[in-house]
């Protein structure tokens, strides 16, 4: 299997100074944390930065096999949203860890675990590392009608701007999506792509793909979806396991 | 990839009459539920029971994700182990729906499930169809000691004595065993076909495989393991996606 297999999980690596940001905890967490305890850990112990967009299984149901968590030394900062529930972060995601679902506690984990709810728009991580959320997509999906979606894609845009490189959800075609998944708070290929060429982004990596898709339907839609004569002068391409990509 | 890629699920199908039953809910569940929804619904609505061997995330975590559950007129049974803790089984299991975690809560599903501890060691499901519970799993799991084991394994032994077919776990070898997993209440390739041969099982297949095998290393242990010099009259494989067992 070339393309998916494991659920949201992308691995930031900054060099002088080195830093390690991880992107959701998806079940690709899993292969990440095997792949840190052998290279990272024998240079010493472990520091990252866990950033989970929301907390939907997919994006945190790796955390328990994150072999780090296990190792004494190792130190996280876990940000996720605040979910305006009863229950604190620390319990939305390390709650999984509870004998009924799970051979081990939390509180039984020999690292440091800190979770801090991210409230902010922008969160410097010094190092000139910067956070920016942006609370358009949740409207996005939050409210209907074409005019309130144009306003959305314009900010959207605008957050995009002459960027780098995006890696941005695209699980469906716009025939997949309006056929049946209206209002299911994804994005269609068409319209990701759209909006990255109009906002001049150079490189744009579509993710989050649809867990029924094929190695075969996403070679289809490579040749429809990321030619040049479609894409412009933005890059495209989908997301696959272990992909690198250097900026 | 042809061995693993999902957690745990098992169909059991009967004929004459009909009926369907489900061991565990991990990731292979989805797909068994589109296979439903694709050949039985036509045929009228989803009855099903639904047996939880333990309520860890491997045998859980499909669950949402079964389509039967949102279709109106399916009815489900959910048998699972008493957890002993202050939770009912729909709230372990069912509480997976939840808006934090997902965007449809159990209360919205248009399926009719009930959810029942499962305490008795024989239930009668009708139709000549028994399911024999037994302790011994979990207290060799608990306890330690050779004599003990010693003990456990006669049960076992008893227990899958002359049978047709049998679904064992056999996770590790017993090098990688005794080198670093005591205690973690998985089974060895090398103990469970003792106790197989000893109880003169026809056939039995090997699951829930360690989650970083590769295709290769399974066919090399088939090679090993599998071969009639070493397994005498039983018949043992791995098991892989999909495979279809007729008894």
């Amino acid at each position: 299997m070339k393309y998916g297999g494991n659920t949201a999980c992308i691995e930031l690596r900054f060099e002088n100074p080195e830093r390690l940001i991880i992107i959701d905890a998806g079940s690709g967490i899993r292969q990440l944390g095997d792949y840190i305890v052998a290279n990272d850990l024998p240079k010493g112990p472990i520091r990252a930065e866990i950033f989970l967009t929301h907390t939907h299984w997919d994006h945190i149901l790796g955390f328990p096999f994150f072999t780090p968590i296990y190792i004494p030394g190792t130190k996280l900062k876990v940000y996720g949203p605040s979910t305006f529930e009863e229950d604190s972060l620390a319990d939305v995601v390390g709650g999984q860890l509870v004998y009924r679902y799970f051979p081990v506690r939390q509180a039984e984990l020999a690292s440091d675990i800190e979770y801090l709810d991210l409230k902010e728009d922008r969160l410097d991580l010094g190092d000139g590392i910067t956070v920016v959320t942006d609370p358009s997509y949740d409207e996005a999906m939050a409210r209907e009608g074409e005019q309130v979606a144009a306003e959305q894609n314009q900010r959207i845009e605008e957050f995009m701007k002459n960027a780098d490189f995006i890696v941005h959800d695209a699980q469906y075609t716009r025939g997949e999506y309006e056929s049946s998944r209206l209002g299911w708070g994804h994005s269609t290929f068409e319209q990701t792509i759209a909006i990255a060429k109009r906002a001049g982004v150079k490189r744009m990596a579509l993710f989050h793909h649809d867990p029924v898709r094929t190695d075969t339907q996403i070679e289809e839609f490579t040749a429809k979806y990321c030619d040049s004569a479609y894409t412009g002068d933005t890059e495209i391409f989908f997301a696959r396991e272990n992909a690198e990509i250097e900026i």
